[in-house]
Formats: C-alpha cells, structure tokens, sequence
C-alpha cells in the first residue's frame, strides 16, 4: 500500500469565499503515482469546508445567500461563541457543507461524474488556512 | 491490497425520490471479494446524494417536507444559477444530506448499526444518474 | 495492509449532547499500530452523529439553539414518522451535522489542524448506542 500526503495553504480575500482547488488535488494525485485507491480532501480548520459541486458562479451565489439565511453572520450577539470572537456563524455553515470529501482513484484518476468539481469553501477568511489531501492505495 | 469499482444507474421516476440501494452495495462488495476495508458510495452527480438512514416512508415524507422548507424548488426565479436550469433548489437539498457515504468492511459484511439502509437520494430526476461504488481493502 | 475495527459504546444522559471522543480514537489508534492510513468513525445508530468542529462550550450551545430552529423537536405531531416514535427531528439534525468522519493517519497520529476534535452528537439520547471507529492502512 501507497500513501501520500499533501497539506495546501488557502488565503482567500473575502470572509466567505469559494474556491475551485480541483485541479491542485489532481496534481497531487499525480505526484502520489498512486493508480487504485481512495483520496481524502480536508478543511483543516473548523470554520471552513471542502466540498463537489457546481463551478457554476449564479449557484455560488445562490449558497451565499442561503447559508446566510440559515445561519446569519449578524447580529453576532445572537450566538454565544462570540464572545470574543465573531466566527460562530462560520461554524455552523461549514456544519451544512461538510469538512472533507473522499473521492475514488481509478487509473490514476480522480473518479467523478460529469460535473462534479472539488471547492474549498471559506467562512471566516482573510487569513491563511490548511487543507489536506491524503490519498490511499497502490 | 484489493480495489473494486462499479458504477450502477439511477432512474427516478419522480424529481424527488429515496431509494434504498442497500441490496446493490451489499452485491457489490460480494462480487469485490474484500472482506477487510472501506467502501465508499457517492452520488456522480451534484443535483442527488448518498446518504444513510432508516427505511421509514413517515421519514422520508418528512425528508420531503424538511428539504422544502430549508430549499425551496419554487419560486425558480429565487435562485441565480436558474438561467436556463430550474434546479437550484436540488443542489442546495444535496448540500445538506450529503454526496457520499464510507462505511466499514468487516468480515466481507458492511458493518452497520440496527438500522442503517444506505439511500441514494434525488432531487432532479426523470433522467438516468450514476452512483459510484468503490471499494478498497483485502 | 493492515485493518482494525472497534466498537465504543455512548450512554448520554440528555435527549441532546456533545462528546469529545477525540482521546478514545486516538487510543484506538494506537493499540491499531496504524502509521499511515485512513481512519473513518462513523455513528452506528441514524438518530445520531459523529463531526469534527471545536470544543468550545458556547459553540455547542449555539448548535443546539441552531438545529432546534431548523429541525424542532416539538410538536412531535408535525413529522409523518412520529407514529410511534418521537424522534423524527434527531434524524433530521443528524443528516445536517453527518453521520461520519474520514481522518487522515500520517505518521501513527490523527492528522489534524490545530482546533479540529471530534464529537458524538447525540439526539435522541438516554439510551446506549455505539460508534464504529474502523482504520485501514499500513
């Protein structure tokens, strides 16, 4: 068994931002010369996301304006995490859009459907944040 | 190491629709021949999910209704991806219940609890969609 | 390669709780003799969860205010799967927060970021339930 590790930094500019690093995790995978396995792709912090979706920027949009829906930014009293910060939000909507995701590698591919694209999703940006790739197999 | 890989097709009848693919998973990883490792089940497309949960129609009419209230299907003009698609409410219900699921190998069985049925969950149907199943192990 | 498989039974005294499980998987981890793999824990029950976020006790509360409002318990009469039961609400919060993590193992350690911990979210407690903890690698 192969196993390969790689950790990105993420600077995004914006406080909610999302990002296509699909091509980042394929040259990883690449580099791994790993042909048969199972890639994992983490947000390293707890206030970000990875996920596949759409590289599509009216739905980036539209998770924009629903996850702010679901859980508002402001006013930042209402949660009781900020305290001393200003994050909670960003918490609670990388809860909905998930940490990480596993992918298949097959013949050295990452094995996906037509349209599925890997993000890195940012909820409390403007500063530098780790993602991991981890990819398993032979 | 052993690495296996099946795709199979979906084809819900309905826009939104659950399906219990359980029997397939459970027939795939007969055909692998693993009988220690991870298998993962994903949805190859980012308008359905994999999810698991109980195999109760009162739960997934309240799935329904839930989905609904968090994202509604209509009206379409509320989401900028809807230009020339009318399915931005099926992107945004996937983002809560997940594109994938990993669930332990042991002993050639996929070992569950009590009640865990794994679903592929759509909401964009009326076409053919694939689910992947990858599996890896010995 | 290498597998290993434990069990680890939950009693949570409340209908809702979070449970820093961190140190049992590392222990798990340990007695695994796994250096380098991936490590999935996974709830074994559907009214249940496993996530990774921060042990932060006003974060935990603005969790439980959060899913209340986006999944209420009560009135029970308002979800289909309430015939018998009175859980339908804890196998809603269940499928926001997830029903596993995937961790990378680099080096015989989790591989995580500086706040990453993970928790058993229990919501429908007061009753035994388990966690799968299942680690492949070399």
């Amino acid at each position: 068994m192969k196993s390969y590790k790689k950790e990105i930094w993420m600077n995004a500019t914006k406080r909610r931002q999302y990002i296509n690093i699909t091509p980042i995790v394929e040259e990883s995978l690449n580099e791994s010369g790993i042909k048969e396995g199972l890639c994992l792709v983490n947000a390293m912090h707890i206030t970000a996301s990875v996920f596949i979706n759409d590289d599509e920027p009216g739905l980036h949009n539209d998770f924009e304006v629903w996850l702010e829906k679901l859980a508002p930014e402001k006013p930042y009293s209402q949660y009781k995490h900020n305290g001393f910060e200003d994050n909670a939000d960003a918490h609670l909507k990388r809860s909905v859009m998930g940490r990480e995701v596993v992918v298949a590698v097959t013949e050295g591919k990452l094995d996906f459907g037509p349209w599925e694209q890997i993000f890195y999703g940012e909820f409390d940006g403007k500063r530098k944040k780790r993602v991991m790739i981890k990819i398993i197999g032979e």
